[in-house]
């Protein structure tokens, strides 16, 4: 579309200071923005453009992909728009649209880089703007604190804007290996029609932090690992995983499979949630800042569920994630079943982060005059590649050129938002009536030896290929 | 088995000097061989055992795997025989008898690392060696110039030989990675399930050579490409490739799958066959050193052919090799169908020589921005890791410690070299009855085009990855 208006809310925040602006710079770098693409700042700080832009410099030389460069910067400032405002006070969305029709600023896209809480009064106030009610909306996560504050976010947002303008940020689904996903899987004869029950053993997803809760102990000690990182991110990434072929790679046709695999997952109360379920904390987390001292909020969740349809019968899914761990490491483990008991499984290893990647682990006999099968390996490393040279866009890169260009593939839908919340709250409900343990564990450590233990009983091992 | 003999007919020719006896040498350096194990050579030379000695230890310096030892060749020198003898003066056997006795050497294994032609005469003189007809007898290629002289040669053989104790060397058998063939196929699943025509598109079996005929000039022209490699080689390599699961990887379990392969290939009065064979002859060939001026030997040969079982409905095998190429490469390739037009195919290819490895294909979205599916690889290199810092064993020396230990897995047996012979002789008969061209190539080319445009009819290509 032509003369895009892309308007951040929190505009002098941390986000917008590290990601947006620094994302937005790589795209017009990469002649991506069009000329006539304008970014406005609504922020309560007193910059005015230039000091705004004076500040911004820095951070783009820092945290922008590809290097700074001064003419680039001088043009990326010119399409900059800064205005000192209280969201808060629905008194200033007249002055705010007067400043859009004197700039002629039209056709727009709102990022709300905001707490949830204020989510409905900038949606009021916007309804002092001319035609903003046909704009877009990119919210980020945390979206809600549960079902219900979910809900009714959702309810004041779909009141102002058409439900299919409303973008939910899941910056796990902008990374490389994650849109990756669907090329192995559908695109490769040899994987293709191996992806089901009849040849995968399980499944694993992980996403292990070596951080704590750093400045951020207030707003997770209220939320916790299910919350936090489960019922967004992993669950997005199980349900491309587990989903059946769609008809395209697009939109609604690639939300509706996801939203399918969500809905097959076994109901809660159809587990034995005690061999469902590991809930950890990290020694010394109730000594974090902000963080109560007698929290009992998980900061490591591990979890054995299962995708109730015909292709994943009876295969586990373990995802696990967790703070304080000895590394840093987001994949998707696909393990095949063995075709002898006496040799190794099959292991196809698809490495999101630090590094991205595709590891294969298959059997070949021993070299030399043995005849013993041994287990060997193949790596394909992308970050390794010549590709990287030319330096792959970040996650947040990918997701707002999505946003500009209107593709909505990569970003949450309300219903998968709602659905995945309900089978959290369900969780955490039946935890609470069974008195599941937190289990603490040291840091820098593995997480809980009882995660261990979870797969143990089952015969199966998390992975330690790294 | 205790107190073997193994007695080397042609111990002074160039085999037993640059691989037979440096084998032999590694084997002792493993500790694999008894310390009761003898060798004796037979040779028309006038050596005694030390003039013998010191002339091998030339070889084993220049030729073994495991370093030179002074007192490893000393205890090695201490196992060797040396006879001088004519082997074709029938009067000469008695003698060999008694020195057998004298020495106290019995359980023998024969090697006849001599022309064919000798084969008959040895055997016959054997009949004097006391027990000599309970031994085992270890071929060289050729065996026979044709299927007659094949049948008149394997005659000889049982006429003195227990039918299971004659060995025919086919040394590609003992090449790393075609024993390994087995442990890829059948002990990776999602390389088990998919090796059939569902899923193959093709497979190519290349042996590419750079030299040409270099001394074997006289040899070779009477043979050419088709029964030098193809007859032997190639129909072993491809039988391991096509054949059904045997019920153990041993000896005839072995080798009635493969021999079953020979018999599913499409019989040659079925094939079309111009849009089968393609023969070639490089430059200047016929200048080469005891080859005919006008010969139509071919030094190339290129096959498409089909195995017509359940398995391999209609998937072409093409099976390739000549002399005088652009690259010394031994390889197979297995070509898998597309899930879809627009990518590019799964392919597997394993390496045989010079490097040995695995390496595959597969289709990836295209890192950074691009919905693009684009082709990307793993490779196994099995010579450059860590295993081949232990030097794996070359051909020769796995064969000779097979043959020690009584394992015929890894040899050919006489009904596969049977039928391999009649169906290159009724392929040669076809081709000559259809005056089937020969086309020139180029040295140090790919081979004649004609074999290019083979494939191209059928929108195959040859693997160029390498």
């Amino acid at each position: 579309m032509e003369n895009l208006t892309f308007t951040i809310f929190g505009g002098t925040g941390d986000l917008t200071f590290r990601k947006l602006l620094p994302a937005f710079y790589n795209l017009q770098a990469q002649k991506k923005l069009a000329d006539d693409f304008s970014i406005v700042i609504i922020g309560r700080r007193a910059y005015d453009h230039d000091s705004y832009c004076e500040e911004v410099k820095d951070w783009v030389k820092k945290f922008a992909r590809l290097p700074y460069r001064i003419d680039e910067y001088e043009r990326f400032s010119k399409r900059i728009h800064y205005v000192q405002m209280d969201f808060t006070d629905l008194n200033n969305y007249e002055m705010l649209d007067a400043f859009y029709k004197a700039h002629h600023l039209k056709n727009h896209i709102f990022y709300f880089a905001v707490a949830p809480r204020f989510f409905a009064v900038i949606a009021k106030g916007l309804e002092k703007v001319e035609n903003a009610c046909l704009g877009k909306v990119i919210i980020e996560k945390p979206f809600g604190e549960d079902l219900a504050s979910a809900k009714a976010l959702n309810k004041d947002l779909e009141a102002f804007f058409t439900k299919n303008h409303i973008f939910h940020i899941d910056h796990y689904l902008g990374k490389e290996m994650v849109r990756n996903m669907q090329a192995i899987r559908f695109m490769n004869p040899i994987f293709q029609d191996v992806w089901n029950a009849k040849y995968i053993e399980h499944v694993q997803i992980s996403a292990l932090e070596t951080v704590g809760v750093e400045n951020r102990g207030g707003y997770y000690d209220q939320s916790g690992a299910l919350k936090d990182m489960v019922q967004n991110h992993l669950f997005q990434i199980l349900s491309l995983v587990a989903m059946e072929q769609p008809s395209t790679f697009f939109g609604e046709d690639m939300h509706q499979k996801q939203l399918d695999v969500l809905h097959a997952l076994r109901s809660v109360e159809k587990l034995d949630i005690h061999d469902s379920v590991v809930l950890g904390q990290y020694f010394h987390y109730q000594n974090e800042n902000q963080v109560k001292d007698d929290s009992m909020t998980e900061t490591y969740a591990a979890l054995r569920l299962f995708v109730d349809n015909e292709r994943w019968k009876d295969v586990p899914f373990y995802i696990r994630t967790g703070k304080k761990l000895n590394r840093r490491e987001m994949e998707i483990v696909i393990t095949f079943k063995r075709t002898n008991p006496d040799v190794d499984a099959n292991v196809l290893l698809i490495r999101i982060q630090p590094t991205e990647g595709v590891y294969f682990q298959f059997n070949i006999k021993k070299p030399g005059d043995s005849d013993e099968i041994i287990t060997t390996s193949m790596d394909f490393c992308q970050s390794c590649s010549d590709f990287n040279r030319i330096n792959t866009p970040e996650a947040y890169e990918r997701l707002l050129q999505a946003a500009v260009q209107q593709d909505t593939s990569w970003f949450s839908k309300w219903d998968q938002i709602e659905y995945s919340w309900s089978y959290v709250e369900q969780l955490k409900e039946r935890m609470k009536q069974e008195q599941l343990p937190l289990f603490t564990y040291m840091a820098d450590s593995d997480g809980p030896k009882e995660a261990d233990e979870l797969l143990m009983r089952h015969h199966h091992k998390w992975n330690s290929i790294s």
